[in-house]
């Protein structure tokens, strides 16, 4: 298999607007060109969007905006998962040698088709996304002794980390007391426990290991790759205090890449929902399962930006298709060292975690400088 | 690279009907179950639905349905060209080695929001397919003397050939009279010879050179891929009577398997309106340029089923994303020996076109036993 590398990036600020998917995509896309050294049209072999809007034939509409004519051009889509779907697909055409060159742009609209999971009756009225990371939220609890205040942490970390995120919808602070007193969406989750849906874009540019080197001197190489569909129903999760595709896909990603959670340096967990950032330290190895909680306390009291250093979702805003690639952007930046005020001192391996729907869904992305 | 191949399929019949689209990826999905020796759910690694239905998650929804848990699963959309995206994407998760066995399930409405290009403002008023299709109809009159007659016999062949494919729309033989005296619905094109948008679905099985044996004995291999985006509007194709896209996708799926196109036995070309199939049959280096219209007619005289031997997308119907997938799996059938009265004698070496939206992008890919 072909080495594949990240060359470069692009972002725009994820905030409400009435900026078209169109507008928004070719936004990052001109930031990417930007940040690449020698990069041109002509490179490009591969150009996948990533989104939830419904403008068909969104790729090759994005490639001839972008004055690209790409050899391979479609949409990617799987929820919440949809960037790095884009990212792993892009990855395949690369290391299979289809291609050399890839383009991925993911953009999303406040009020995209993908927020309602419409389809899922076993959910039977509580179909918004809340209801289940209640549920899991409030499994955590009764197994595990974990509080509403444990819960709080993870968004105040999440916020104060925010305000260096020059693209964060959020750039405000907020005291545990303050996220706690936030206005009650269910019986265990609060309003600043959740992420924002918001407008937003953000670009990767993938590379072989000969194509790379015109384009950057510090590229990240992607190492390790691992995804797993459980169900698209949210009945199909045996256990509520954990999540079955985390722990699927992080073990593939940790084996492919020879790494475990302990080598890992600085990370960007799907925080969707406060929850979820603990249950995911936990299935991914980062704290002993019941200890996801005391884990973020640690965090926030030490100021240590190891998980989620750009404010994570819940800081950042939850711009569907371009979440997993604005992860991945953050890791990519951190590896190189140009994380700036977010920078993880010395950060050299790197995780990304992205997933869909109740984790239904989920990928894992080892990436090392 | 690592060899990719074809082991099962499974297609509904082109029609027109009630079913959702869930139900018409499932019902393809049972028969390729019941073709294929051996495989289970479990044997699965990869789902995606090609289509431009707007339902979200649907590759995760259609695996559940299907009792399969893979490691990836999304959607892939790029109009009438979407299922074969979706088979060079499998294709490739496969060569690269991060994935050992893929299934691409493709379904399309009558009613799909894919029917109408409304983001292309260089058509004016003139949204609907049939108008640059006539476009390149009147170029190719006037540049070759091509007449209505000969256009007439494309659809005069294809329906022939479709009587034989029990999964067609249509199933009625239609002189060249009849065809010429169809309802005009351009300048140049009448209703017969245009393909009719439908409710179909189509599946296939790919797997690696290993894992391919335990599905079947007589595995189709994928020799050579080309693809091409030019554009997405009407207006970056230079010249009317070419289509550039084919050439170079052509070209390169040649160059890749090592053939050219007097080593093809049987080809799939996307004959959207009877023009296609003419300009095609030149692009693709069937015939030489401003002769593609007697070769059709030689093909008809002579009953030579070479070209579009299950009736073409003007016989058949054209449920956009299951299109590329039924094109696939008729050259598959052909190298198997298995297209019963549709079969071309010895076929060995086939070829698949699949295009978009004036031919702005499209799909090559050759096929061998």
């Amino acid at each position: 298999m072909r080495k594949v590398g990240i060359a470069a990036s692009g972002l725009t600020e994820f905030s409400k607007n009435d900026s078209s998917i169109e507008s928004l995509m070719l936004s990052s896309v001109k930031s990417l060109f930007e940040e690449s050294r020698n990069l041109s049209q002509n490179d490009i072999d591969v150009v996948l969007t990533s989104t939830n809007d419904n403008q068909k034939y969104l790729a090759n509409i994005m490639s001839e905006l972008s004055g690209i004519s790409p050899r391979v051009a479609h949409s990617v889509e799987s929820l919440c998962n949809s960037g790095s779907n884009g990212i792993v697909s892009a990855y395949s055409y690369i290391a299979s040698g289809l291609a050399d060159v890839a383009l991925i742009m993911g953009a999303e609209k406040t009020d995209n088709p993908g927020l309602v999971l419409n389809w899922d009756e076993s959910r039977g009225q509580y179909k918004h996304p809340i209801y289940w990371a209640s549920m899991f939220a409030s499994a955590h609890m009764r197994r595990y002794g974990t509080t509403m205040e444990d819960i709080a942490y993870v968004g105040a970390k999440n916020h104060r980390y925010a305000i260096d995120n020059p693209f964060a919808y959020f750039k405000k602070m907020f005291s545990i007391e303050e996220i706690m007193k936030s206005k009650p969406l269910t019986d265990t989750l609060r309003l600043l426990d959740c992420s924002m849906p918001c407008d937003g874009s953000a670009a990767i540019l993938l590379a072989s290991e000969d194509s790379i080197k015109k384009f950057t001197d510090t590229p990240v190489w992607i190492t390790g790759i691992g995804q797993k569909s459980i169900s698209a129903g949210f009945t199909k999760n045996q256990e509520l205090t954990s999540m079955e595709s985390n722990i699927q896909s992080s073990s593939k990603a940790y084996k492919m890449a020879g790494k475990n959670a302990s080598d890992i340096d600085v990370a960007e967990l799907h925080d969707a929902f406060s929850i979820c950032e603990i249950i995911e330290l936990e299935d991914l190895g980062f704290a002993k399962k019941g200890l996801g909680a005391s884990y973020v306390k640690n965090l926030y009291e030490t100021n240590d930006r190891e998980i989620n250093p750009r404010g994570g979702l819940i800081g950042s805003g939850h711009p569907l298709g371009a979440t997993g690639i604005a992860q991945t952007i953050e890791i990519f930046q951190q590896l190189q060292g140009n994380a700036k005020k977010r920078q993880v001192n010395g950060a050299q391996i790197g995780l990304v975690h992205n997933m869909s729907a109740a984790a239904t869904s989920s990928t894992v992305l080892i990436l090392e400088s």
